[in-house]
């Protein structure tokens, strides 16, 4: 097998390792009424129902898993799901709403869930598949006294936006303006045993960001949010509602999010099932089984794709020539997400670029062969059809003969139309999963 | 001893490795008439008179050196030095010429270096001392029948470097105009033996390079100098004295550079005594003698210094995560050289804002110390007496005390103000030596 073989191979171990289905499969094994999850272990003989719940993009591959281990349990089911993120179910109902905007289809499949919810008790379990989009796809603002509206809800988030809140901030003041965010739906079950399967897109995967965190304890406060709201400097342009709420919750009028000295925490499993880091591990694991000597170097990766594509080379370039950080065969393993700054008017998308700007670098590096692979595991990178792309140290000669100039295609962020006639787009279709970017480089 | 202090004292064994005096002391070793080169071996019984020439900025602290291993041996020597850059010496002359740019006191110099060469033969040993700025310090334009005059010279560098020629580039053509680069100096010796003791300031220390390798086989022709003329398109701009000395090259009237092929260098060693990789495995040893965990990144280090200062970020990040790439204490040592694309108006220099920009990225990275240092070798970090900073991941805390915003003075180009009241700067006057940068990154 030669090395792009190889890389291309172990970029699909990761995806494989992200795939929904396989991803609880792996983590939820079913023996008869033993059912194990991970560390944890359950007697289903001593439960009383088994109700499923869920939200977001990969939601529906993850209620056919649920489906396959446990179907003969479920007693009812709702996982609200992307349009059109659909796929055949016998036990579990799906409800499709907006994404990446919430809309009132959000808020009638929220209702439902908690709909099921309030039927359980303390007997019972719920499952619960959370996976990204969820934080659009599940919820529902806070209701009377001070009901916030969707559109109260919907223009708070654009004043913060407008003042350049980060993404943390936004999700602080969210959490406070909403009934099941920041650990708040794990207080609606009623005491019942709480298990959350989760399919992380959030580098690390910070439980109380993914999906703004429904069933995690939640670290902010409502004193967190009115704080945002003056350091941002945006009040007036708030609606009277949210100031009022957050007004009540500091006063003590509203029971702030629960935090993880809450005594429900105790119900609730809270189990990353995917996430970038589990994808690079089963990668490094894949190219260990090849012969590589490999290094996991972070699944914490940001930068700036064509910047980051020189650091990587780089390290290449020191394993060709002095074995160092390892010996070759090596390959390196990077996971996270990196960004490109638009100045051109092609077609690309940042694993795309990293792999042109690699591409640039490793140009000719002589006595070793070098590949460098940088691929999106949702299958997309950018408005195009393509993945992510390939490149080793002879792609910018063959561009040569096909009359590219890959820094001018570089300059006008077109690593697209760079990569196509070469046939070294990674097109993989949709993947049904998102945990974030694959970045290999492998020094033959 | 804290995560700090540690830190600059693995940078200080950086400096010290690269040290010119430290360096030709490790790498020359005298016992009577043995002496020893690294793996070469001369019997000073044997050899007749012993010469020294030299160039470049460190010119000096090698001469010391030398004289203080083979001051009785040495029967004449002269080394061309940077204005300014002097040391008493004993036998060997110093002669200062201009640097950066090359003046008619290069040309005096290169003459004498040449008289002494011209009164050696075989039996004779030639010490050549190259460091970093030879390739101003040491020149003489091809002369009669078709004198290349030093403002032709100068001329068609201007010419080039107008025309977007790399560097690379730049010096195919001067070595073809030079009677002393790309090997020719060797070839004056009259068949003495030579030991060139060589300080790299280039990345990856490729003979060819430094100083545009006067005693290093040529890689380059005549062909490849007029193929550069044509593709810059620039002929018209040059001297007619250059375009025809190129032709005549071309059609073999003048002997080109000597290539590897050439009997010349087997009287010929050229040694690296420091470079990067010298400067950064000596960080290693001393980290590990530390008690730290090592990874040698690169030492090929390249990129927009805020964004290469993410990668290194993120690493640590992962180390504090999952002790991967390498459990913690860790010590990640990269060397090369990063680039600032200038926006602001601020005082810095790449490592000072490499180590602002990590500031940022670790900040409040929980669980571990988190401390990074970027520093140049040479003492210098643009235009202030820094040779760069040290960061940790309270940073960011301490100077919000000071009221200082460091993304603000990230965006202005203002990390040595951000720096200086922090006591966060790293001053070590001039070193006499350039072997680039060296940038660790620690979690404790």
């Amino acid at each position: 097998m030669n090395l792009r073989e190889s890389a291309l191979e172990i970029f699909h171990a990761a995806l494989n390792a992200a795939d929904p289905r396989t991803a609880i499969h792996r983590v939820v094994q079913r023996d008869g009424d033993r059912l194990r999850v991970r560390e944890y272990e359950y007697d289903l003989a001593q439960i009383g129902r088994v109700f499923v719940i869920g939200f977001g993009k990969a939601g529906a591959a993850m209620a056919q898993a649920t489906e396959e281990i446990l179907g003969d349990r479920i007693a009812r089911g709702l996982v609200i799901v992307k349009y059109g993120h659909v796929a055949p179910l016998n036990k579990i109902q799906l409800h499709q709403a907006g994404h990446p905007l919430l809309d009132e289809n959000s808020l009638s499949g929220t209702r439902q869930i908690l709909e099921i919810l309030d039927d359980a008790n303390e007997n019972d379990l719920v499952i619960c598949l959370i996976s990204g989009g969820g934080s659009a796809l599940l919820e529902l603002p806070v209701d009377a006294p001070v009901g916030v509206s969707l559109d109260d809800f919907r223009a708070t988030t654009d004043a913060l936006l407008r003042a350049g809140a980060t993404i943390n901030e936004l999700n602080t003041v969210r959490k406070h303006l909403s009934q099941v965010k920041g650990g708040q739906l794990a207080r609606r079950a009623h005491g019942a045993q709480i298990i959350s399967l989760i399919l992380s897109d959030v580098i690390g995967s910070p439980l109380d960001m993914i999906a703004s965190g429904p069933t995690a304890p939640d670290p902010t406060t409502f004193g967190d949010a009115q704080n945002i709201l003056e350091r941002r400097g945006v009040q007036t342009q708030f609606p009277a509602s949210v100031i009022h709420h957050i007004e009540r919750g500091v006063q003590g009028d509203v029971a702030d999010t629960p935090d993880e000295r809450n005594h429900i925490f105790e119900r609730v499993q809270n189990v990353i099932i995917a996430d970038n880091a589990i994808a690079c591990n089963a990668a490094v694991q894949h190219a260990k089984s090849l012969g590589f000597n490999t290094l996991l170097l972070s699944t914490y990766l940001q930068g700036e794709a064509k910047e980051v594509a020189k650091v990587f080379a780089a390290i290449a370039r020191e394993i060709v020539q002095s074995n160092q950080p390892m010996a070759h065969p090596a390959c390196i393993i990077a996971g996270g997400e990196t960004t490109v700054t638009v100045r051109g008017k092609g077609i690309g998308g940042r694993n795309q670029e990293l792999a042109l700007a690699a591409a640039i670098e490793i140009d000719g590096m002589a006595a070793s062969r070098v590949v460098v692979l940088s691929g999106g595991t949702d299958g997309t990178d950018g408005p195009n059809d393509a993945a992510g792309a390939i490149a080793d140290e002879r792609t910018i000669f063959r561009a040569t003969m096909h009359g590219k100039d890959a820094r001018a295609f570089l300059a006008n962020n077109d690593s697209y139309n760079f990569f196509k006639p070469l046939n070294d787009l990674i097109i993989t279709g949709p993947t049904n999963t998102n945990v974030n970017d694959v970045i290999l480089v492998i020094v033959g």
